[in-house]
Formats: C-alpha cells, structure tokens, sequence
C-alpha cells in the first residue's frame, strides 16, 4: 500500500472541498483532547433548528428555512442520534475493517485520507422517520415525532469505501457490509453502537460522480461537526439516513446484514409487529419518492409556493413532475422545477396559485423519473417509516 | 438427556401415526444400503404425476384429483426437488444441531424420535412458484413452469424442533435458524445443499396442535418417500414449501438469515433483478391466499366445480370466504365450504354454476380470516413468486 503523503493529500482538501479553511483539521489538534459532549449542551450554530430532543440530540430546521437552498446549509441540517455524542479523542480515533477480508485494516482518519483518492458527492440524507407525525395522526406512533424536516442535501467528501475494501481483500463469500458508529445506545437494559448495514453490491456500485458508500470526512467543506459523526460517517447515496452511520469506528464485511438492533430489528415496515414479523422482514434501505411545501408568499394577489420534491432512492432516478392541487386533490398543475439536480438529491420546486376554496387542502405530489409517484394514502405501520401520502395543507394556513 | 427406550418408542410411532405400518422403518434396514437414486428413473407410485422435469425430480398433480381429498394422498403429492435426491445410508444417516447452541447435537433418526416427545400437524405445503405460467403468460420468466398443482395437504409427524432446539441450548443471541438438506445443487460451477431460513420466533411459536416447525419423520402416516425427504425433512406450517428442506442434515442457530443461494439469492420478490435489489429483498418466508378452480362435472344442467383455497400463512388464519364469478368478474357467488379446515391448510370448496356466456371467465377468488382476499391481477417479478390473482378459467372449457 503506498502513502500519498502531505502532497496529495492537500491535493485531495483542496479537490475535494474546494475551500480553503478545509486545513483547519480538528483531528490535528493535540493528543487526548475530547471532542463531542454527553451533555444536553447545543451547539450555538445549531440553535435555529426545532429540538424534538435532547438527549439524545433530535433536531429539524424550520420548514420555512428548508426551500431555500438545494445545498441544506450545516447549521440547517437535521440531527439525527440514538444515544449521546461519543467523546471522540481525535489523535486516538481508528476505524477497523474486519470479517470477509485478506487483510484488516486499522486506520486513522488521516491515513485513510492519504492512502485513498479523494471522492465527494451532493446528495440528499433523509431521516426514515420524516412526516411521521402524520402516521401519528392516524394512530399514535413512537419515536421522534418528525415533521417534514429532518432531510437536508449536502456536499459531502472523504473516500470511497469501495478503494478501501479493495484495499483490505473481499472474499467471494461477502454479501453485506456492516456499519458501527462509536456512540452508545442504552435499550432494554444494554449498551450497544448504532448500527447500519447495507450490501456490498451497493458499497461497488461506484461510477465517477457517485460513489456507492462514501466515508465521509467533511459536509459542505468544513469538517463533519460533533452532531454530524466527526471524525468520520458513512454516506449512502438513495438509503434512509440510518445507514450512513455516524461516528464510523467499525466496518465488517459479511456473508449476512448486520445483527445490530438498528437493522435486525427496527428500520423495517411491519404491519403488526409480532416478533415473527420482525425477523421475517427486510431492513429499509431505499427512500421512497417524497415531497413538501415549505413555504408561502402571498404576491400579486397569487401565493407562491416552495417545496423540496425527493426522487426514490434508486438508481439514475430524478424528480419528474412535482403537482399541486389546490381544491384537495382533484385537479393539479405542475410546479417549475429548480434547475439544480442530481443523482441520489432532491430538486426544489416553486408554483404561484390562487386559492379558491380556503376550505380545501392544496395537495403536493412528485414523480420520479422511474414512474414513482407519491400515493394519495400510505398503510400505516407501527413505528412509523416511510410517510410519503401528497402533502396536505389546509388552505386556510395559507392564506393567513 | 434421557433416553425414552423403545416402549415410548412405540408409543411415539402409534400415536403420531395411528397406523401399525409406520414400524416398517426403513432406516432399521441393513447397514450401508443405498436408499435414493441419482438416476432419472421415476417412483412407480408417482407415475401418475405429470412430471415437469426428471434431473432434477418436479412433478404435479393432474389437477382434477387435487380438490377430491382434503387430505392429499402421498402418490398425489407434488415434488420439488433443485438436484438428484441424495444417496442416504441410513444407519449413517445424522442430522447435526450447532452454530448458537451450549450444546451442539448429532443425532440419528433413531435418537431424534427416541429423545424427544412424538408431534404430528396436518399442514399445507405450497410451492412459491405455484401458478408460475401465469406469469409466464405476462412475460416468460424461468424455472418450473408450475400450474395450479404443486399444493398439497398432508399428516406430518416427527419431532418438534424446538424441543430439539431448548436440548441443545439456545444462547440468547440467535435469532434464525437455517437448514441444510443432503442433496447437491450445482449451479455457476458450485455445488452445495438446498437450504432454508426460519426465524427462531417462527420455531418457537408451538402450541398443543401445532409446531412452529416440525422435524417430520412421516408424511400421512408412512415414513419420507425419498421424493419428499427421507428420512428427515422440516416441516414449517404456513411458509413456502422452499423452507420445509428436504433430507434434513444440517441445522444451525444464528444470529443472522442463511446465507444458502435460496434464502439470500432466490426465493426474493424484486422488481428487476439488479443484483443490489436481490441483497436488499427479504426472503419470502409465508405464503399468500390462494386458490384454484380443480375440477367441473356437468349435473343437472348446471355445472359443479371444485377446488382448493389456501388461506395466508399468518398464525390463526383460515379461509372465510371462496367466491365464483361466470360472469369475467362482475357479480359474484359464495362457493360452499368444506367442514374440513385447520390453521395453516388449506379448505376445499364446491359450487353448482350456470354459465350465461361462454365467451366469459369463470374467476375464483378466495378470502382469509384476516381479511386478504386474491387480487385481481398481480405484479410480474423476475422470478415468477407468490402468483396469486383471481384464478380464471375460459367458461367454454367447462361447457364442453
């Protein structure tokens, strides 16, 4: 394995972030320093967001704030965790590869910079969780009750996992890849990592622009904040948010998915939850198509909307068509769509209409350029996954 | 661990299969026979079948005897098999228990019925590929071209594998259990066994009448024929025939689903086929409601059709409802029930129908306690599962 050294790896900052305060690498400052808080202290530049909680930290933007920029800025970014920030001491952080591999690896953040090419992608995290107060709504369900805001498109960089698998030696047996961050999850009497898991045909499905998994060290060319996994996460283009596993301390390369709770056991649509259920059934990988409003202005006597339409999580697939009706659903117009787009991201959109019954819903729906369309009504399911019904707003909101 | 001796022995055999036959053990024949053939030549009491391959043996009823009995005589049983049956000696014959388990097992057929408490279910085994040509009819998908007839209804008797399972000790990480059968599939260059995945809470779930899966010993009072497993086959009610593995030698508890060809690879619904989507898809584990038109006899002026209808295989689920339409599909009538039924096995039907327009079709649909009722059409999958729309027949070929 050859070190590409200090050169290449400037190179690799530069290229990859584009910016030059990407330098300012935390995982340099000095030995034994701890990064990261098991407190409920926020982070000041998080302060905008809506704290669902605290501990652990659950947060979303104001849906207001969401439409205004196809990159989510980082202080606008939802935050996701299952357990506490772990104390991460940044000189002694390693990520291991085990399992299914000639040679593990066990590596520092900054010899996966230099012994990797460098690799970035945009692309949109979406919590499985979104709009699930509106599964609420129906029957009440647990967990974070999340709006339509914990989804957000970043500038993501790093290295591809795949260079570094190949790296370390798959063995023809491999199916699956597990993801195990450095946190802490406290359930039923345990302590475990959260956990991801995805298979290694996504992990190799890498073409010039996307890499299947990146491991991500930067968001929006800054360094990945506390809340966002630093040192170190996965990224998985077109999965649920749950599988790009934050502060990523362990990689395993297996013949099966991940025993973690996080993938055995939550993060799958069950219709009533026997543990029979449970175990028969497939984690969640792939988001389904998806859509907001976010915003409304009146002007000129008409009322401009703003929304975020999200494509499946499959691949080659773009938003097509994003519809609003405003008389609850029968008829519809198309909205204009943002000309920023690309693989695994949503596309803002905008419409200007006029409402004439303030007593009906105006209704959103997207398509993708794979024919998936969001239906007019989701199953329920116990914990809440996948909400994707159109969007609803009474028009009297609107009018206001 | 006791040994039950050869009183209980007896007593095992004649309660499970009421029948004094059932001594005729053949795994008490002379050392080192050959039971099995690796040829292609057919058992002359399956010579009725129509037999949809010889190498391997795939074979199905002629559907006008299916509906006559609710139990289905073994000669009438349809075979499924992915490789020649194996070659069993068996008085070397031993199934092994190990992975997540204090105490690995290695037991005889002997030991196995000896050791532990006799059981016995009636269940319905159903291929995953039953009704595939109708797929085929949409656009050809590969494999046994299966029509309406590999399902059948038996008398299991065996030994409960959790009893197997609570001897062996289960440690508390596990959570599947796979099987492996003796036979040799060779596919891309491999070769290795069929094998098959339960969830452990599938194995558990025993009550007084039925097992969550049982290890069957005897099919409708007789030991295996080597067509259906001898001498040791699972039995698992209310899931695919594919999970109930034939010629039974290996059992291991896991944290995580096998990872054989036909639980990681085959037997997934997906929608293309990219190798991405076979590793996200769960394997199927229950079948769905089903049902077919068997057999019509002119009477009287009117028509009389029977059938079979399979409800889901969910826990407490039997058929409700089987309804006939002579008109394509529009109005329909209540089939007549027959009184015989259990969990997991199917209900046979019958209906006296006249027939207005020959040019119609005659659709059969059947309806589940838990309110699944068949679809009107289905969505094609690569792999031809899980069929189960309306089932249609032309009304002229009941009018000749």
């Amino acid at each position: 394995m050859h070190s590409v050294g200090r050169r290449q790896f400037m190179r690799h900052a530069v290229s990859s972030l584009g910016v030059a305060s990407a330098f300012a690498m935390p995982w340099t400052i000095a030995a034994g320093t701890a990064v990261g808080s098991w407190d409920e202290t926020v982070d000041p530049e998080t302060a905008d967001l809506i704290f669902r909680s605290k501990a652990p930290r659950n947060a979303e933007p104001k849906l207001g704030k969401l439409a205004e920029s196809w990159v989510t800025p980082t202080t606008q970014f939802y935050i996701r965790s299952h357990g506490a920030n772990p104390q991460i001491i940044p000189d002694q952080f390693r990520v291991s590869v085990a399992g299914l591999v000639e040679k593990p690896l066990e590596l520092s953040v900054q010899q996966l910079i230099e012994r990797f090419p460098a690799a970035a992608c945009t692309c949109t995290v979406s919590c499985a969780g979104l709009r699930r107060y509106e599964f609420s709504k129906v029957k009440p369900v647990g967990g974070v009750q999340w709006e339509e805001g914990p989804i957000g498109n970043a500038v993501w960089s790093g290295v591809r996992l795949s260079d570094v698998l190949k790296s370390a030696g798959v063995k023809a047996s491999a199916r699956h890849v597990w993801f195990d961050g450095a946190d802490e999850v406290r359930d039923g009497g345990h302590s475990f990592p959260f956990g991801g898991s995805v298979p290694l045909s996504k992990v190799m499905e890498d073409n010039a622009d996307m890499p299947g998994v990146l491991l991500a060290t930067h968001m929006n060319g800054q360094p990945l904040k506390a809340d966002h996994g630093f040192p170190l996460r996965a990224i998985v283009p077109g999965y649920i948010g749950a599988r790009s596993v934050k502060w990523l301390r362990r990689i395993v390369v297996s013949e099966a998915q991940s025993p973690n709770h996080f993938v055995a056991d939550a993060y799958k649509i069950v219709r009533t939850g026997t543990p029979q259920e449970w175990d028969e059934a497939a984690p969640i990988y792939r988001y389904p198509v998806n859509a907001a409003l976010c915003s409304s202005v009146t002007q000129e006597g008409r009322i401009l909307l703003k929304g975020y339409a999200l494509p499946s999580g499959d691949k080659n697939c773009s938003i097509n068509r994003v519809e609003i009706s405003t008389d609850s659903g029968n008829f519809w117009v198309e909205a204009a769509l943002g000309d920023e787009t690309g693989d695994y991201c949503w596309r803002l959109w905008s419409a200007a209409v006029t409402i004439a019954d303030a007593a009906a819903d105006v209704c959103i729906r997207a398509t993708d350029s794979l024919g998936n369309t969001m239906p007019e009504t989701v199953t329920w399911n116990p914990k809440g996954y996948l909400y994707n019904a159109w969007h609803r707003v009474p028009a009297k909101k609107l009018l206001n």
